[in-house]
């Protein structure tokens, strides 16, 4: 069917032997452009401008990082800690570096890291389809479900982590409507999440992040389904800004709440979603709309971009381990001991 | 103080002896422009096209477009079958247009259907005054309050419903920091209230609308105070799209609801929020952003403008004869029987 004739088609991290193709995520769906990074920093400046984004993406595009550096002869612990500061919220990101930074003091060179490197993406993408897997046969025939910011093959090294789930569910038929979010600030869900579904055939219909409550109060919508930037031993996951206003309003409605997210994801060393570092954002993101100011000026704005949603409204999490039904930290030691 | 100088200064519908000039709501905050109305077509084409909004605000405005088609010798069954037809959602439209009907059938001129209207827009605003005294009675002091979409003097003869009793709680030291929720797709709390709040000198903060839930959870935010377009026997409050999502998310919190409007959204022929009749716009409205296409083609938006707030999330229900403590229709009943 459509939409697993077209699974495969987007890679928004590409490696050509020598230098780093990244698909410029902030000028869809206008524009397809891609962005040369022959060095670590432009790597990191792909980083920290969100020009490639989503948890899984961002480690994987700074380990090809390590790769340039050590390419180009460049002190790799500095290109190392350049990278890691680029984005503090994705865990992802410190755990493709640590990985790497194990084969830099190995004496590894260029050719060593690059499929280390490689072996990462590739892990990535195979951690994908497996918890896409596990977590369609979590939802029932006939289902609609409502996702929220971009968790697909643009977040990732392909396929996706909760799209993933959402693309085996459409596939298998266990998925019969897919709803996205906008996502504010960055409309990740209007520009990036329909781009995909629209691209791979599924019934998808975007809503303002506002409704999503009249939605589910139909019945018709099963399971709410995220992606996760961090996530604590107690389960406590921190994801985009509106993931824990849905899982109130889910837990109101009696609709189910599953985050998608490879175990690189999962924070042991965070006791709880309190421990947390929530990234704040500057207030232009909220006073502007594609650099043209919206809001009178002098206004202030509060413009927080992810939030905790605690353990206990959380039904599933799944991960290529395994699925944690109701998740605590006894649950979560089972997988990650 | 600050808000108590300037609560008077915006006036959105002007009556200037033959004709009624509204301010363009659509091109708030960039431009201060007026829209010069002569006719009653010229005030049907304004409140369609969402050049006048709020729910009180419209109310007012057709009953102005009375006098002139009655200035002008129109039919004046068939103007007001018109104006009537413009927006189906606000109640106040039918009761200001019902007011005017009865003069009307009573054989009125020009000069006394303009005292009729000039009437309701001096009550409406007189109204407003006395809600806020009644709504910031119920507010702690040194509080947080979170709004949504606009309620304020744009939105009404003046002052305002909801922001109504946010300017008075502000002026008695209730109040002390207020925040807006953006209010997707059309901006109205981006673009109005904080306009409106800027302008009068009150603390005030611009949110997402999807971050209300991580802003309440710290405990700061004691109520959420918002307006109605229609209010049902049981106290079941139709409003903008996300008043529900914030109402359930107060309850999760702890965090008490309010409902300001006056007496004229309160529909008790309308039994529950079941018998609401939901708005539904164009998808576009989601699609694009300032006439530019955000979203890949192809893609399809779900945009209902509107959302059934149920009476049992409700911890107050503010009008000018009275505050309804725990809504339901026993309660209704004693204010509205």
């Amino acid at each position: 069917m459509n939409a697993n004739a077209s699974h495969d088609s987007i890679r928004a991290v590409q490696w050509h032997g020598d230098r780093l193709h990244l698909l410029d995520q902030r000028r869809l769906p206008a524009e397809e452009t891609w962005i040369d990074c022959t060095s670590s920093d432009d790597v990191t400046r792909a980083i920290r401008d969100l020009a490639v984004r989503g948890a899984p993406a961002i480690g994987i595009a700074a380990a090809w990082g390590v790769v340039l550096a050590a390419m180009h002869g460049e002190n790799l612990s500095s290109a190392m800690a350049t990278l890691r500061a680029a984005r503090p919220t994705a865990v992802n990101l410190m755990w493709a570096l640590d990985r790497m930074n194990g084969r830099v003091s190995e004496g590894a060179g260029a050719a060593e890291l690059e499929r280390e490197a490689r072996a990462i993406q590739d892990e990535d993408l195979a951690a994908n389809r497996h918890m896409g897997e596990l977590g369609a046969a979590l939802i029932e025939p006939g289902s609609h479900v409502l996702t929220h910011c971009n968790t697909g093959s643009l977040a990732t090294a392909g396929y996706g982590t909760a799209l993933g789930v959402i693309r085996a569910g459409v596939a298998n038929g266990q998925i019969e409507q897919v709803y996205a979010g906008e996502t504010r600030p960055w409309q990740q869900g209007a520009r990036l999440t329909m781009w995909e579904l629209v691209r791979d055939g599924i019934p998808a219909r975007l809503i303002a992040d506002s409704a999503a409550s009249h939605l589910m109060k139909d019945g018709k919508i099963k399971w709410v389904i995220v992606g996760a930037d961090r996530i604590a031993a107690n389960g406590d996951t921190a994801n985009k800004i509106g993931t824990y206003q849905l899982a109130i309003a889910a837990r109101h409605h009696g609709v189910k709440f599953m985050v998608v997210a490879p175990s690189t994801t999962v924070d042991m060393a965070t006791a709880t979603g309190a421990d947390i570092e929530i990234e704040l954002r500057d207030a232009t993101e909220l006073l502007s709309v594609s650099g043209t100011r919206t809001v009178i000026e002098g206004a202030d704005a509060w413009n927080p971009v992810f939030d905790v949603t605690p353990a206990e409204l959380i039904d599933a999490i799944v991960t290529e381990r395994g699925v944690i039904l109701k998740p605590d930290e006894e649950q979560m030691r089972i997988l990650f001991p």
